[in-house]
């Protein structure tokens, strides 16, 4: 944790002072991205220091062999990694013949980097000293434009300060990358075809395998003496997959001089013709220029934070921390294309493979749902129901299920599973239950049933028939059991009975069954269509039932708790707060096997259950497992403060449920975990989001309205979210007298606010 | 399993017939090896068909980079793969201008291979037609001999059946190898150097990072017309990696020709000029001539038959099976080398990577005892205590242990860990117990106390403190436990409480205690050295007798047996026998995770407890948990049914202890678990071996005395061994009506025979 390194600021990420050491993680926080296509904030002059190059185009990924020590049965073919794109931000520069690296300047100082989230840029500026003793200013503002989402922009402006100079610009494209990751030292781009035209060049690559082709462009427009230079490269290197363009230009001492470059990516996903595309997309961005490309992206971060910001007052890192978190979501995934969803780091780093994971529906669909038009949450419950058949034949082919069931992969780009550790990809079945649960709270929250019918009904069967084949029967115990699986609290692995899983497995079961009966009653022909296809028997159904109605849940009467698995309490039960701090982060210091037999939990686990079926538990006992489990939870993983921080605040332990929201939402910022060099933790943000609006808001949706229990941490003054709910926008602001609440449109709501109606009127 | 493939022989394995389905399987059966080398039975010539070429070197191995897909904590920096040695063998024919390969011949018939077990070589013989046409006979004997380890013998004959031919013999050394497992393609030998030198040839390599430098060599002699032809190689093609001869030889319709190629490998861990050496290796076997090459064998072999021969009368295929074990056993550790050790699968195949595991003390260490001299097993046991420094870093730096524990590696070639998956590397600690036990079983059946203060008790403190700090208190059952392991049965993963670990972790503390005590009273001197050494003081004493005076052993007492681990009694309880044959073996036809939560054991596991520890339990508790485990061990490891075999003899199941057995020492030869293609079940053997001597001959040591209890198939006539107890070499042979004791030298002995003492007079 290092709580200095970011300063505080209401809108903006800054960095003071140029520290090598962390140049990786301020690479990973200050990444851009649109959506489409994202980067680390790497600089985009030559750096010979430590640095993780990575730039990310979504839906391109490599399906890599799968490399085990020893083969076991059911392992996936491939797992499929995020690549590294080609690089078109790249310039590298140089001055009175030396060439440019901060690692080699003799001084850098006034080193400042801002991400500026209100309006989408990021900025760097510093002044350095070359060995050659020429002293320069330097400035440079980058965005990833909303509007043209395959258009990035660059203004690289260089002052000398001692003396005049003779800068070369030399900006380049290349597709000669590789990935950071460690293992393999393979390339993944096979170069098709490199091409130029003025200040204008294209390299067309394809990834192996694949296929995806893409043509990373440039555009150079040089600046000195106050105006644009009608310059062309005086010389051109090109090898196979890179070009790179040389300008010279003469700079008095004290005067700026620049380069923009307006670079990106069209992809075969979206075009046949990757290189005219690229040719119209840079017309388009020309002809805007960069003033108003400026301007329309500052105007699309507006309209994003008109819906979806929330205002903290009085507390200058917890509003920093949340707005971080809303701007890293939206630049990760906005909705618009149902093939795309939403890797744990984003556009931000490679580890997790840039895949689909569990996260999506656990944690972001409640954001999504609440923040954007509801068919975003629509497009993400349809990706699952594309790759129904993928799972189906996942939990057929890999692991020997029969009849339709299907498994859900964990780690997926296409449907297929594409993660190869059995402890993980056969084990951490829980996925399916969150997969059934985001359709059941898509429903809740949005009434719109339709999906259902039309879509979510295949989805519940398979995964009721996946958990019904799955449980064994175990006559010791006279009850159905599920045996040998990883629960949201990865620190276990092979475990029997996790409470998690057999919960929701029961639960999926008993979704399935009614949904099958309200669509038979209200959609039968929907009903009759659906029978069709997956030939389920009344006799089958029986078998659920059974199944589903003597599930075993781990659990001893005595504390009043439920056990996360069988035998979890003969565990040498030393709570975190006596583990020696020094041996934190475990998953650090320890080797695997003390992790797993120690009792210190990664994430929510049996809390987690209690999080999605709150009502099905009094409180007093939430009360009682929130305090044993509490004290046991090392939260290593991203995903675990907020849950934690919701109930707190539902237990009224609001010093608690503030240290976890400023932990969930300051995770990177303060990079609790010491990995932010590796990339952001993105799907955990939409985690934050919640520890505000169902943590201290309250929010909760029962019998299709609104509730309310706003509660506030003392240390604010007041703080205020807004919520699309229906396609009516509800606006609430919390401070210690009040709870006001306002209403877009022309429509009245009533919502629950400590149990009690309250009529909203519209504004207007 | 495939019982019909190899010709029942007393003395030798034989195949008839030539099956291109089963060409890998027979390349592992007729596998050839000294101690030094060894190499599967690939066929000389070319052959374009499937097959899987290895030749190994002991001691010669690659440290590969671990490559997983996440990274775990402890995880060894490295894997140690056996390497496929350069290949020494190959010659290449051309035939009438076609290359002889017999995968495109249009005919072959009487096909035979034969490994001579008696007098250690392998032959193969057939007749084939050319698709020119030329009709061929063949003829090939090829050794490893014993004497001059480093040496290999091929005699090559071919007679043209039905025209002239003309032949050209292309002898040929080549290091340009790859080893045979698919995941990754690098080659492990960079070439140094070629040289030849008249009908000599020499190619120099070094593997890759560990250094080992091989010179292979060959040394050529053509016959034809029964004499000896004074040829040189009428041309030679030379590359980096190998060299290959051509000798033209004019042969007439039903003239035999042939080629005897005198080849092998010189090794840098025995010489420093390795090129020197082989030319003086090359002269030293040319000097002895191919006949007395092969006398020497013979007469090498009959010494080892000796005194490891087991007789078996009236039941060819159980003779068959028990000398192919003892066969190989010998091929594979000799023991002259104590940096050697014996890999599963020997000098059979790539798999389990040439290393050493626990199956030396666990399973082979008995037979070298009794076989041998006994300095041999003391070998053995030095390796162990040579590597303990290694063991000691492996549990500190890898797993956070202080303090001096030791946690031998699952898997080594240098006493380094060398594999990589945590449940098996992290979590198999049993082998700990293992080594404790054999310096124990080594002093039980030597008397040879010495080796305990000298060299074992320093093993035996660094094991004690690993279990000592290694369980953890269960404040719920107010016992010691050790949670997260794998036991010898690995199907099962990340278990709580394994009642083999749990035992053998207690007496491995209470026998160290013991030893201490012992070696402290007859050993003051010694114990005073290891003492200063370890800084054991009587307060770390106290606190292993707390733990193992206190340990926590999972048992039914409903059932009265111990429970394999937590849990166990709620799996799905479908016995072996109830399991659809078409199932198994399960670990080829299920995924991981439906084998971790079946019932099913892989190996002898609450078990092998009973069988280290036999004295330690009632016989009606044996049955007991016989009775239970039997009925659902699918005994996919080769180290399972010896045990199974052993205890069935004891409690008078002769029907099933016959079955185990034939199952134990047929199991490559009947390929029980479809897989003897990738090598021979080394190590399983020394069980094989084992069924007979402990199992129906009955013999136990006890009180530094012999014991029997002779029982007898009934398929068998009779049958007899020999132990080598103490120095004097005592036979036993068994059969229906009585047992018959001899012993050699002059002193006499007294042994139990049933529990009563017999005095038996020495032969002269």
């Amino acid at each position: 944790m290092n709580q200095d390194y970011i300063k505080p600021d209401n809108w903006s990420i800054i960095e003071e002072g140029f520290d090598r050491e962390s140049v990786k993680s301020s690479e990973s926080l200050f990444s851009i991205g649109n959506g489409a296509m994202g980067q680390r904030a790497n600089f985009e002059e030559n750096y010979s220091g430590e640095t993780f190059q990575g730039s990310y185009i979504a839906g391109i990924y490599y399906p890599d062999k799968t490399k085990v020590g020893w083969w076991k049965n059911g392992y996936p073919k491939y797992f499929a990694k995020v690549l590294n794109a080609p690089n078109w931000i790249g310039i590298n520069i140089e001055i009175n013949g030396e060439d440019f690296d901060l690692n080699s300047c003799t001084e850098v100082k006034n080193f400042r980097r801002e991400l500026n989230m209100k309006e989408g840029w990021y900025h760097r500026s510093f002044q350095a000293t070359l060995k050659n003793g020429t002293e320069v200013a330097v400035d440079i503002r980058r965005f990833l434009s909303l509007d043209l989402d395959e258009v990035g922009v660059i203004n690289y402006e260089i002052t000398p300060l001692n003396k005049d100079a003779k800068i070369i610009y030399k900006p380049y494209i290349d597709a000669g990358v590789t990935n950071e990751d460690a293992n393999w030292e393979e390339k993944f781009w096979e170069p098709l075809d490199v091409k130029k035209s003025g200040n204008e060049a294209f390299v067309t690559a394809q990834t192996f395998k694949t296929h995806f082709k893409v043509t990373t462009f440039m555009q150079n427009t040089i600046w000195a003496r106050g105006e644009k230079q009608n310059l062309s490269p005086t010389s051109v290197d090109t090898i196979a997959d890179k070009i790179l363009f040389y300008y010279d230009v003469i700079v008095a001492k004290g005067e700026k001089s620049g380069i923009q470059k307006i670079g990106g990516y069209t992809v075969s996903l979206n075009h046949a013709d990757t290189i005219s595309a690229a040719e119209n997309i840079i017309q388009t961005a020309l002809a805007k220029g960069y003033d108003q490309l400026l301007q329309d992206q500052i105007d699309a971060w507006a309209k994003i934070w008109e819906m979806s910001d929330i205002t903290i007052d009085g507390d200058v890192k917890a509003q920093q921390g949340i707005r971080f978190n809303i701007f890293q979501l939206n630049q990760t995934y906005l909705g618009k294309d149902s093939r795309l969803n939403i890797g744990p780091k984003g556009f931000t780093g490679e580890k997790y493979g840039g895949s689909t994971y569990w996260d999506t529906e656990a944690y972001c669909i409640p954001f999504y749902m609440a923040t954007k038009d509801q068919q975003v949450a629509r497009n993400l419950l349809t990706y699952r129901y594309n790759q129904l058949d993928k799972a189906i034949e996942n939990a057929k082919d890999n692991l020997g299920f029969t009849n339709g069931a299907a498994l859900y992969p964990m780690v997926t780009m296409n449907g297929e599973e594409c993660h190869n550790e059995w402890e993980i990809t056969h084990e951490e079945i829980h996925r399916n239950g969150a997969i059934a649960f985001a359709i059941y709270n898509y429903y809740r929250f949005t009434g719109d049933y339709s999906y259902i019918p039309e879509k979510g009904l295949e989805v519940l069967i398979g995964i009721a028939r996946f958990w019904h084949q799955r449980a064994s029967f175990s006559a010791n115990k006279n009850q159905y059991m599920i045996l040998g699986v990883t629960g949201p609290n990865e620190y276990e692995n092979n475990i029997n009975n996790n409470f998690y899983t057999n919960y929701i497995a029961k639960w999926c079961i008993d979704y399935a069954y009614e949904q099958i009966q309200k669509v038979s009653l209200e959609y039968p022909s929907d009903h009759k269509r659906i029978m069709e296809k997956v030939k389920l028997s009344e006799t089958e159904l029986q078998e659920w039932n059974k199944v589903a109605g003597n599930m075993y849940f781990p659990r001893s009467e005595e504390m009043g708790i439920y056990l996360q698995q069988d035998g979890f309490l003969d565990k040498d039960l030393v709570r975190v707060k006596d583990l020696d701090r020094s041996q934190r982060p475990i998953n650090q210091k320890w080797s695997w096997d003390r992790v797993l037999r120690s009792p210190y939990i990664k994430q929510a686990d049996v809390l987690q259950c209690f999080y999605f079926f709150e009502d099905h538990f009094a409180k007093d006992e939430l009360e009682r497992n929130f305090d044993f489990y509490e004290s046991f939870t090392v939260h290593e993983s991203s995903l675990s403060p907020c849950v934690h921080s919701i109930q707190a605040a539902l237990l009224d332990k609001m010093d608690m449920a503030y240290a976890f929201y400023l932990r969930t939402s300051r995770l990177d910022l303060d990079d609790y975990n010491k990995e932010v060099e590796e990339g952001c933790h993105i799907t955990s943000m939409a985690g934050t989001w919640m520890s505000i609006v169902e943590g201290f808001g309250g929010m909760r949706v029962k019998n299709d309205a609104l509730h309310f229990s706003p509660k506030i941490p003392k240390e604010w003054g007041g703080y205020s979210f807004k919520i699309n709910f229906r396609n009516q926008i509800l606006k609430i602001a919390v401070d210690h007298k009040e709870t006001k609440l306002s209403l877009e449109g022309t429509k009245e709501l009533t919502v629950y606010v400590n149990g009690a109606p309250v009529l909203v009127q519209p504004n207007n």
